[in-house]
């Protein structure tokens, strides 16, 4: 009858197939409007199924519309349920996977001196796995539900008594915002100091993708160059006014630098004059392999200072947790910046968090990775300075998990990059960040944290072979 | 020695005890510029530590630009290291906790018929912990890294085979984009279609964090009223270009109604003229206790259908996943915008519930709590007539964590409210959710998800004597 197909070996129920056949007959006008339907009774035994399902099915689709009952007289086909051009089921198939996660096949041979990325295999999954059941089961029922914007009080107070641990910061608990990675704390950052600033002073070169993404968000910004101890004061703007900056003064990305203290000095001498603000970009200064962790440009002043660090890599990228620590008089106005963009964290693994700094497993093992980068960074320095002797230069201190090199010899343009790929070297330039183009065309980012010590040997292997072709094809 | 005091018992250790008192005495002009400090013999002398201490923290201070090293003459203070005004150690304690995530002590007396939360106490925690556990621990290490923004693939895929199964959607896993919780999902598509349209028609009355999002987000709303069949049509206003909407027509909220398909298909009929998009906010259909899930607007036209469905609901609201089904041609715009806000959810949450799906836990979950939410349901809906009879009108479809209920007798002003609170019950009104005020006073939303057979008993008991005073005052 009308075509209606039941089949009993189907993932759908009967009650599920005959609605959406029925539903679809009326959408598509092939059961037109006034038409009367058969009798429960009657569908049942032509379809050869339970009489109790038809009556079901007739009822919902009275209440959706599609069908309406006269009192003895039947049920008919209701008006205005005809959808012209109704998608006929539209051959949508979901067995199409997409492997838009996973990485190229290439990447077996390929050496990716990536940046950023720590190494994945050492992370204590074992502990934090019993932290997250034990918070799981344990955890007040408040935390499954609807929690604070903007980071729960436990993650706030433990890491508030972190940071004055790591980075000489004071801080109430109050201060810190929990969000879902360091780029969200620069977006809300940046978002909040705007406000108080006309244009965002950014270094020249910095991560292309932190002043891509202020201008992508309508934020303006202004460029000052870099030079082997950080930014340069005396190129910043004078007589700005409300001038605002967001910078990286502990190790300065991608050259490396530990920003001085007569230039921090400066700066803040510059925003506490001009009513602005800093945004401190801290992504790494826990890796610091030498003396003790650079105290935070915040201690200088907490009120002009706001303060951004990760846990991207002290634990790994995917928890998408990362921390703001504003100036007490921005914390009602970075609420509502929270609140209005949506931004949320899940409360349980803000809570696992909390537990693995108080139980100490988050500082043991930043001291364990410490370790084990030094000795990753000193196979690379060591393996860079027997390959390429006098022809390249170390830039920086010795933190993070990239080292960036300058070659007095080699222009890193594409063609050159090029034969870095034809080697099966992916290596990132400083170029790639300069936002004024044409310097700083001589230097590699060569990111070691989640490579193997052998990787490390071929990529370098891989890097001298590419250098010599360079070289050889420019003379 | 100019004060230093070293603690042998604190928790800080003797090298970061000298680093930050030689520190902030430069800082401080305690120690000024050009000041010849003690030889790294002399100091360790004085304060009874070792030698090396000392030289490591000059070190520092040197490669800081405290400090400079004359050859042969000493170390003195530098230039430019003091900071007026510095604040000396900030008083700013982490002792305080602070208490925002906790209830207040009144709750224990209070019953709260708070919307949109599920019995948190029964959510299978077990199997979830179980499912958690092996993902970290079998993941591929990827998943630890840098994952897709907007979802990763395994979820997509569950998620449209999941849909599928339960709301008829049919769509590519391309199109379904997964955010942190159903606001964030919100906020993206109503960005996503503000490009093709000046406003964006919204029910009224309907959940009022959903209005005051799109206007805190500078997005015009215009607000059409709803009666007992859902928005109405007739109200919409005519020949606009570039008309969307945002509408909830699996269940309205608060008024209760599933959309008659005749409405349904008008409604896609004026997106279609008018080049427009339809917003299906669809937070709770999963629980409906009578016949078969309303099939979504969505698969009427999947070119102008946006689907937003929810987790917090069917799992527990601080999981903060939510997902938003897109048209094809909308995938790439709508990927820019994640990406530009920065948007973020972790990946082993993400990959839990793909794998929670896969093994039916899910559906197995939703099943068992539409058994549970129906008693619930049903002991409101009695208790309900038989304490104000004929006084009052339940409104809607038998789905949901809550009951519309309107009062012939009652209007719930703000001294109505009140009387509730004296007598420990916290309800919200349909009045406090719609945009042009005035109408709806009559009605309560009751929220059962979260409160038990007693607290329900309980909380209508006590509705009543409010009733009853409300009444008695009135006369």
């Amino acid at each position: 009858m009308y075509g209606i197909q039941i089949d009993k070996n189907s993932i759908f129920t009967i009650t599920r197939q005959l609605y959406d056949q029925l539903r679809n007959l009326i959408l598509n006008n092939e059961l037109k409007a006034g038409t009367k339907i058969p009798s429960s009774r009657n569908l049942s035994k032509e379809l050869k199924i339970s009489r109790i399902i038809v009556v079901e099915v007739y009822e919902q689709l009275i209440a959706e519309g599609f069908l309406n009952p006269r009192k003895g007289a039947g049920t008919f086909v209701a008006d205005g349920a005809f959808l012209q051009n109704n998608k006929k089921d539209p051959v949508r198939s979901t067995s199409q996977a997409i492997n838009t996660n996973k990485s190229s096949t290439n990447c077996f041979a390929e050496i990716s001196f990536k940046i950023g990325i720590p190494d994945l295999s050492l992370f204590p999954v074992n502990k934090w796995i019993k932290v997250l059941k034990d918070v799981y089961q344990f955890a007040h029922l408040s935390h499954f539900g609807y929690t604070n914007p903007g980071g729960i009080a436990e993650l706030k107070i433990k890491l508030a008594e972190y940071l004055l641990r790591s980075k000489g910061i004071r801080c109430y608990p109050e201060q810190v915002i929990i969000l879902a990675g360091s780029s969200q704390c620069i977006l809300t950052a940046a978002k909040l100091v705007a406000d108080y600033s006309e244009k965002i002073i950014v270094e020249d070169p910095s991560y292309k993708k932190v002043y891509e993404l202020l201008t992508s968000n309508q934020l303006k910004i202004t460029p000052v160059p870099v030079d082997h101890q950080g930014i340069q004061i005396s190129k910043i703007p004078e007589n700005k006014k409300q001038l605002s900056m967001i910078i990286t003064p502990s190790h300065h990305f991608p050259l490396g630098s530990i920003l001085p203290i007569q230039r921090r000095i400066k700066l803040i001498e510059i925003v506490r004059n001009n009513q602005g603000y800093i945004i401190e970009n801290d992504y790494d200064s826990e890796f610091k392999y030498t003396g003790q962790t650079v105290q935070a440009l915040q201690t200088l002043d907490p009120d002009r200072v706001l303060h951004i660090g990760t846990f991207s890599e002290t634990l790994f990228p995917s928890i998408r947790l990362g921390y703001l620590i504003v100036p007490v008089n921005l914390i009602a106005k970075c609420s509502t910046i929270v609140i209005k963009n949506e931004l949320a964290v899940p409360s349980l693994n803000q809570l696992a968090l909390a537990i693995f700094i108080e139980e100490g497993h988050l500082e043991k093992h930043i001291n364990q990775m410490k370790k084990h980068y030094l000795k990753k960074r000193e196979l690379l320095y060591s393996l860079l300075t027997d390959t390429f002797d006098n022809n390249i230069e170390i830039l920086g201190d010795p933190t993070g998990l990239f080292l960036t090199v300058s070659f007095l010899n080699v222009e890193w343009n594409d063609k050159a990059i090029n034969k870095l790929k034809e080697y099966q070297v992916n290596v990132d330039t400083v170029a790639n960040h300069t936002i004024i183009k044409g310097k700083h065309k001589d230097k590699l980012i060569l990111g070691f944290g989640s490579l193997s010590f052998k990787q490390i040997e071929e990529g370098i292997n891989q890097l001298k072979k590419a250098v010599k072709d360079i070289l050889a094809e420019r003379v």
